[in-house]
């Protein structure tokens, strides 16, 4: 019996392994979309962009397979508790990435609107990639804290959200005042203000992925704090 | 043995009651939410735009309950196959109308910042209650299919997101060119670019939920066409 219930175990850990794995090789794609959305988005290259929008089915197939993987291991374990919640949260987690990468699709079906043939140069964008970085990077850290199970490094994801959102309104007000300067851009720069929301919200999902860890590490809340809402701008 | 077996499926068949109801109601939350969010912009109402986000807080403790209600589930019942899917997919649903009660939250927010005081009245506000109309019967359709299992229905609400996607770039194109002819009302008209893009979001969730619907009750797939974009703008 003994040896039953361990190889039910060691059975049960490989799939946890498979599933933590499937879930870094999503985080890594959405990532390299980000970056590759907003690469795509400073130089005006549809081609790159078209490349996202491609690959960002990728995601979606994993997440599918995700899912399906997770029916097998709890139909087949039937695991408890701890071991329940953490299969649980596979599935939660594939959701946000498969969602991050849904933003960064977005962001690179922005591109030829925003690099429109005859339309003026919009200096704004230059100050996107910034936020494209802080925000790929919180995306990465919210990951490897997962696959980590690092409480500590989760709550620097969560803190990190706040410089996002500064991030954002700053954007927000820049993109407006252009727009006041410039009517002509403002069908372009309103592009731009969705890139910027885009971002955002990329940080609010990390964020989520981060309470998600420090919950699972912890048994606490992490802060009071609304850190999934967006300043309002 | 077979009465015990009854009993458990008779215990089972109560907990996917309770997950419906539950779903039930999160969904009437979040319609509700979405109407009045939209009356609060329409008004100007400031104070019920305080309630609709009071309330989201609400839409939240139910898909943690939900959720702590489907681990139990499946470890007390281990369903199987179908069961165990439909399970699964109770914990979706429930974490879609969560996200589209976030969406009403944050159209709720942005109420002040587009009647500032002092600022002009934007007419384009009075053009967005109809797309917060369609947007809201897509929401109720959605989980009523979901309800009844009904997969016509379900293609039905499938087939209404091409209207609203329409309705969200028509607005879209109405509220630059009212920009440009008005640059001092541009950052409180940015906010209403965002109002209509959270209902055309609304639409694509309910159109998901319409899509889990068709395919548990049909085993087909809603069409290739990928419903759950936006039309890029």
């Amino acid at each position: 019996m003994a040896s039953g219930h361990e190889h039910t175990v060691k059975a049960f850990d490989q799939d946890i392994s498979q599933l933590r794995a499937l879930i870094s090789q999503m985080g890594g794609l959405a990532e390299q979309a980000i970056y590759d959305a907003m690469k795509a988005l400073q130089r005006g290259d549809e081609a790159l962009a078209r490349t996202v929008r491609k690959k960002d089915k990728q995601i979606d197939a994993m997440e599918a397979e995700l899912e399906k993987l997770v029916v097998r291991v709890i139909a087949l374990r039937a695991p408890m508790a701890d071991d329940l919640r953490e299969v649980i949260a596979a599935l939660k987690i594939a959701a946000v990435i498969e969602r991050i990468g849904d933003y960064a699709k977005n962001i690179a079906k922005r591109v030829p609107m925003i690099h429109a043939e005859g339309e003026e140069r919009i200096e704004a964008v230059s100050i996107l990639p910034a936020m494209g970085q802080l925000a790929a990077d919180m995306v990465r850290n919210a990951l490897d804290a997962f696959s980590a199970r690092d409480a500590k490094a989760a709550a620097e994801v969560h803190a990190s959200d706040t410089a996002l959102d500064d991030f954002y309104d700053s954007i927000f007000r820049t993109l407006v005042t252009f727009m006041v300067e410039n009517p002509r851009t403002i069908s372009q720069v309103a592009h731009l203000l969705f890139v910027a929301k885009n971002l955002e919200r990329i940080g609010d999902h990390a964020t989520n992925v981060a309470e998600m860890v420090y919950f699972a590490a912890t048994g606490h809340y992490l802060a009071e704090a609304e850190a999934g809402e967006s300043s309002g701008s």
